[in-house]
């Protein structure tokens, strides 16, 4: 069985590595990124592939990886797609994009004869590279079937949701939430650390109270101390709670949590601080960060 | 050694009742609702006293747990107040109140030859039943010394944080954070629904990621059941919300979900659901729930 990746940033390399690890023939990379893509064929001795259709034709199992809806429909719908020739191929779409994107996506594989499993990832690098992802597939049960024992191999959390779009509702909301969290530490870190509290201190206090959240293990410590290498960045966030917040106004709701982060988000994008993990929307609620760094 | 309380709502009684469990001599109560706090007393035998100046004249330790700024102020400075004859005596401060009112009294106190320390709780009524509370104490170091055994009765964990205020301080954080979490949970879980997920599988999955919270596990599956019960009112949130956000303002900060959050629970208040529990911000982002609640 042989696989293909479009989109080889750190995510798709990792599973990349991963699976030829594992045993899989890793055949077919392509990425708009040269250098990227053909240093990792030559480390997994696959085939840096010049043209969409060629990873296709080359692989049995295609994962996608790449950023968002826009670069989704394209290696789907452009001059150079992957479905010429598809016929019998099996796309794992990994990007976090819109359902409607999914669905629509499915639709046109279906046209070429090829089958879809969307399949939304919530979990980062170090654990595409240990196999340990958490794994949500939406599409048919049948597809979901085939791709299994490869995607056991990334995953130590593997969950069939429903049909295709379902796995990116359910990812759009845990990010949304994740981000509100994340957003809303941030300024209790920063008002913390405004008046004058120990913030080891205080994230401790938080550990042990109603203030507790998966984002204060992964990010509290990195707030305090400005460390903001990027695992998830600022403008991922950004996009994701941008899904979450259209799906909710498509549904008539009034979101203004959601609302408010996506604003510190796209707030961190304008002012050059896009590419900084999610934590460091922490430089914009800490007193005199961000003007510090503007100043310096 | 003698112990009073003032206000003997649903945490002040379950601390009293268990002090008295734990072989200490509960005196004096006091409470505006005056049902309330004569059947207390007879529960307790303790005396139910007309007036203030009664509850210290009759207890060494006096607990005062009432529900704000404004209250705290009246009990230490009313006509009738804690203070007369108050020489030697030691007030427990446990309300949630802004910092600055918890160093007022500390001096009004001090004038009056008594001492104070500020306790703030971050638990609820089954923890004051349990002598399990999470208890932050700020104040002088002897002070908390002194009054160490008989907090060790009513708590599981016990922090002297600093100086009087400084608990307080940390407190509103608390609070603040919880608020913002509980609120964007229930955004998370109202556009699950409105999406047409399974919110048990949604809180299941949100419980493994990075949406994971304290407050997912103890308001998500209320949320989803419309499951109310008051253990922390909409109204206190807003309250503590606000404390926190006012501190942010003198701090000059910007929080723009801190004040989100506030302006939901306000919201609630306005809208006549401020003494359901926090978790009822649900009934605000859920389709047609709060409609349906006008409606019906």
């Amino acid at each position: 069985m042989n696989i293909g990746f479009v989109g080889v940033g750190r995510m798709g390399a990792n599973m990349a590595r991963r699976l030829k690890e594992r045993g899989f023939q890793v055949t077919t990379l392509y990425d708009i990124n040269r250098a990227a893509v053909t240093a990792l064929a030559q480390e997994l001795s696959a085939t840096a592939c010049p043209t969409l259709g060629d990873v296709a034709a080359g692989a049995d199992f295609i994962f996608t990886v790449v950023s968002d809806d826009s670069a989704m429909r394209s290696i789907f719908r452009g001059d150079d797609n992957l479905l010429v020739n598809a016929r019998g191929k099996l796309f794992i779409n990994c990007a976090t994009v819109s359902p409607d994107v999914h669905v629509e996506i499915e639709q046109l594989a279906r046209n070429a004869g090829a089958e879809t499993l969307e399949t939304c990832m919530a979990s980062s690098i170090t654990q595409a590279r240990e196999g340990s992802l958490y794994l949500m597939c939406g599409g048919s049960a049948e597809t979901f079937r085939r791709a299994e024992p490869l995607l056991r191999e990334l995953s130590s959390s593997l969950r069939f949701v429903g049909k295709t779009g379902e796995a990116a509702k359910v990812k759009a909301l845990v990010n949304m939430v994740m981000n509100i969290n994340t957003a809303g530490l941030a300024e209790g870190l920063g008002l913390g650390q405004a008046l004058g509290l120990d913030l080891t201190m205080l994230r401790e206090v938080f550990a042990q109270t109603g203030a507790a959240s998966r984002v204060l293990q992964t990010d509290g410590e990195d707030m305090q101390n400005r460390d903001h290498a990027t695992f998830f960045s600022a403008a991922h966030a950004a996009k994701d709670s941008g899904i979450a917040l259209s799906l909710g106004e498509a549904a008539g709701l009034h979101l203004p949590l959601a609302r408010a982060t996506k604003q510190q988000y796209v707030r961190m994008i304008a002012e050059g601080l896009g590419e900084l993990d999610k934590s460091g929307i922490a430089e914009l609620t800490f007193k005199n960060r961000h003007t510090r760094r503007h100043q310096g």
